[in-house]
């Protein structure tokens, strides 16, 4: 199979809410990077974290088996820090194969929740 | 007229809640991949699931026909296999004749639904 | 100022929903394309739209004037005809002069309004 | 690090509800432009602001340091004028280097809020 995709993306926009209502853990408000890896070899992802007021931080390592997907929360990122609720941030994800990205948030602030989704921006 | 799309496409974002509020099927949560095939001959599609743990599925089989669109749920995928709730997956949507993606759900998992939608990543 | 924009762009989902609460025309469920002509020329825009089973119908003719934005409702479209509710389409949207559109819909048929965006699918 | 991103972008929706719910500031309506600079300058953005019925306004100048992101609101805009509410209107981004743009609206002109989000049109 051909490959489709790109080896670097970036998502500009990044906030986990500190709030939530409903059962966790589907109802946490929540931010979620998620990548498919279509190729037949496992993809190394590196995701750093960009922020408004600081240096930053990263990179977060994950591996994508071949012909896998892998829907990652932010929320859950702890090493090498975890990423701070309420607080503006975007993500650099690398790949050494070709991999997808879409970027999506649920927001359970309110009784009601929210989504919000976009494929992320892949480079050339 | 020229044609406008791509032949192949990738949704990294998957996720067909369990739970639906609201008269189906309009409220039910839901999964869709709206094709449009703008060109003169029928499109035959072919779109492959990808899951987190467990092999591919597919490739479910559909036909667009020329100068029509499709609003395809994924919840009624059913052949070769039904695809499972509250499971992250991807998909990978091929056609013999360029295409237009766009990728949307229906959460009415809450008493309120919420939408996203994005135009699906094409491929080169 | 250099251009931005593309003369051909295509948005596969679409669907008016035919309920909504809240005061009008505000919280009107409905589907709208935006159009930013950055130009220096007035941007004659063609819009068609297409079904899943029945030909084409269009074209639905504006003009967005030069360095101007038009928000335009598929809802108020009725020349050369109204676009039924609750109907799944798609729209091609073609322009003399490079212009940059996005989709986006406000359904308020629960008492809680949801919102989707995506920049539609710019042709080559 | 190779650079990603682009020079000049686009966001054709553009609205900022005049009415809110919850508490302010994080429950606000608002639109937000969030832009990340992963280069190694700092980067000088200028926004251009269109409208359906007047001239466009601008440039709001903004500074976006090495390795930062900044989430704007449009809501806070003031120099050289503030953004009506209520009032369609498109928006151009220019950078002396490479950045990734994502426009995000928070909408909680009804009791609980609803979000969209897209990649801006990069330019060429």
């Amino acid at each position: 199979m051909d490959q489709i995709g790109r080896k670097r993306w970036a998502i500009a926009e990044g906030y986990i809410p500190g709030e939530s209502h409903g059962p966790a853990p589907d109802m946490t408000s929540h931010e979620a990077c998620c990548i498919l890896n279509p190729s037949n070899r496992a993809a190394h992802v590196e995701i750093t974290i960009f922020f408004e007021d600081r240096d930053p931080t990263g990179p977060f390592r994950f591996e994508v088996a071949a012909r896998r997907t892998k829907h990652l929360r932010f929320n859950n990122f702890d090493d090498p820090q975890k990423i701070p609720r309420d607080t503006p941030y975007s993500s650099l994800i690398e790949s050494d194969v070709p991999i997808v990205v879409q970027h999506t948030r649920l927001d359970s602030r309110q009784a009601e929740n929210a989504l919000l989704s976009t494929i992320a921006f892949p480079g050339d």
